[in-house]
């Protein structure tokens, strides 16, 4: 059977979820208090539902319960956020997400049995921070706590040269995992493949590492 | 010399840039009209200064146009951010870069010149969105129209198995670029490597190839 999923809150992250898998041909329930919105996603979402989620009985009556993922994407009132999701636990839903706004918010929603917590606007801070820092860090996804894969654009200087010649491993001990060049990707380049003008190098390190050689990008030494 | 960074809005997505480019140990002024964010953020930025960024006299006084990189994180006044955008333009900011609201907003700062316009809500939208389609997949990075790296979180089924019984390359076309283990990162695992509860995969490739892959993972036909 197909999963279903609900997102209640449609601002722009509730909306973004919304609009990502009804995209992937998901089964996705809708759900605001406010009227407009639940217009906006009547023609996105399979099914949109004007409902106050702090209202138990109108909560109960959305059926909830058979869900596999409920994501609660309300944002400013966090009374709202913790009090939808004691009530979607009450009802059994077998996966919540919860959006929170702050570290007490999400010490509260870890407490009542939240599965997830996710802070969008935090987490993409970190990203864009990385991002402006090098205008050769095109994007990065950390892997651990001190491991990073980045997308970087080759500079100048490495233009002609071979990967063999770079040494890269050698001199910062992180490995090039993949090429990006006119959109098509190069897993695992080989040692002879010389750098053109745009590549842009995906490579996967230590954070420690990935900052000397991005430091390095930065002063023009490479 | 050390680049110079002002991050005009300490919202949690301006806050979190000015946490980030303060760890990494750059300069940062952080800017906002409110008096608490400015407290907040004294003992975090290089210097945080209180002022309302639409009044011209006072943003001139900052000195920015020295800067190499202004961030304007406001977020639901659109006017005030634009208006913020189109000073710093005509103070002569090397690179802007602006939070947007919608699409409309988008294209407002794409016009006045904005250098780069970013949707932390929608961006995280759609990366929580794969999430939530597979319980396996943690995190994921675009690093193409249809190519993509994922962390994925092992299956019980491939528990035990090597990566050579596993084939995951010839039966998927994708690649395992590393392994993450009690936090610790193998990079280039060996094929003999035998797979352990909670193992999370790093794998990259097409997108299709990743979808059918996960599709597996969901049925348990891996
Ligand atoms: N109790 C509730 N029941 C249903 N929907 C709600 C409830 N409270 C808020 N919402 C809806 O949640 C959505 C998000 O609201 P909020 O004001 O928190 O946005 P936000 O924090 O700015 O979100 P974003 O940053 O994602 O744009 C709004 O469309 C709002 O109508
Ligand atoms: N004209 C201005 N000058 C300086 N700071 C401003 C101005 N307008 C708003 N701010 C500040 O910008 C910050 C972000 O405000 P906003 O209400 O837009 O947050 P938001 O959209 O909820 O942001 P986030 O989603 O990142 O939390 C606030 O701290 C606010 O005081
Ligand atoms: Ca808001
Ligand atoms: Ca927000
Ligand atoms: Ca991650
Ligand atoms: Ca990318």
């Amino acid at each position: 059977m197909k999963k279903q999923f609900a997102v209640i809150g449609l601002g722009r992250f509730g909306g973004s979820i919304c609009r990502t898998l009804s995209k992937q041909g998901m089964e996705v329930m809708a759900i605001d208090m406010d009227e407009d919105r639940i217009d906006e996603y009547a023609s996105i979402a399979s099914h949109a539902v004007i409902c106050d989620s702090t209202d138990e009985k109108a909560l109960k009556s959305l059926g909830l319960r058979n869900f596999d993922h409920v994501i609660v994407a309300i944002g400013d009132n966090i009374q709202a956020s913790i009090l939808t999701t004691i009530m979607l636990k009450e009802l059994g839903v077998d996966k919540i997400t919860v959006k929170a706004q702050n570290d007490y918010h999400e010490k509260v929603l870890n407490k009542i049995g939240a599965d997830k917590v996710v802070h969008p606007e935090r987490d993409m801070g970190r990203r864009i921070a990385h991002h402006v820092v090098s205008n050769n860090v095109l994007d990065y996804l950390e892997i651990s706590d001190e491991h990073s894969i980045v997308e970087v654009r080759a500079s100048e200087k490495m233009v002609g040269s071979t990967l063999q010649e770079l040494d890269i491993r050698a001199k910062y001990g992180i490995n090039i995992v993949a090429f990006r060049r006119n959109g098509e990707i190069m897993v695992s380049p080989p040692a002879g493949a010389d750098i053109q003008p745009d590549d842009i190098m995906i490579v996967i390190g230590a954070d420690k590492d990935i900052s000397r050689f991005e430091q390095h990008l930065i002063n023009n030494e490479i």
